[in-house]
């Protein structure tokens, strides 16, 4: 594996700490997995990601600030809300791969290793 | 952005469940990336991570357990305990590189925002 020195390790550490405040925890990259198959409700998100609303509710208020998925007010009757992806969620694209093929990697070890 | 369906993304969303599952939470790949510089005591790694031992030592424990770090006991006196990534934890890499590049991103994209 290539070497890294303490200080190329330190501003790395930083970067991902900044990632994972911004995306880390149990839901987010989870949220924004699902959203990625096109605008949905609050109730159909939280059905559809398995967490509860109360949760749900807080995790949708921080991506918002954050600028990742934009909340729309529907003048429907009853009102509804949409949740969508914005364009600068794009750019967690890579990382939200990077998990997936790791993610399809590991279960494969995983498997392999029970048989 | 390109569409994705919704079982293109049911599958998607297990397979990054399954990574948060295994590197998710506040630590995992900070210690990672920490232990890339070299293999480090505990002490030295608990100082570099900013993480209490307690936790340290519970988060070391399960990056062992699938196979991420390894810990030899070394026959000093008093005896030491030095953690280094395994073969395995390369496969990571990629997660972490796309995170890395990520917060180095969004800091940025936040102090442009503040100016």
């Amino acid at each position: 594996m290539k070497k890294h020195t303490v200080e190329s390790c330190a501003k790395a550490k930083m970067a991902i700490r900044d990632t994972l405040d911004i995306v880390g925890g149990k839901w987010k990259l989870v949220l924004i997995s699902v959203l990625r198959s096109g605008k949905k409700g609050f109730n159909e998100l939280s059905r559809e990601a398995g967490i509860s609303p109360r949760i749900l509710s807080k995790e949708l208020q921080e991506l918002e600030m954050n600028g990742l998925v934009s909340r729309t007010v529907c003048d429907t009757k009853p009102i509804t809300v949409q949740y969508e992806l914005t364009d600068y969620s794009q750019t967690l694209n890579e990382v939200l791969l990077a998990m997936e093929k790791w993610g399809y990697l590991h279960r494969k070890k995983i498997v392999q290793g029970i048989k």
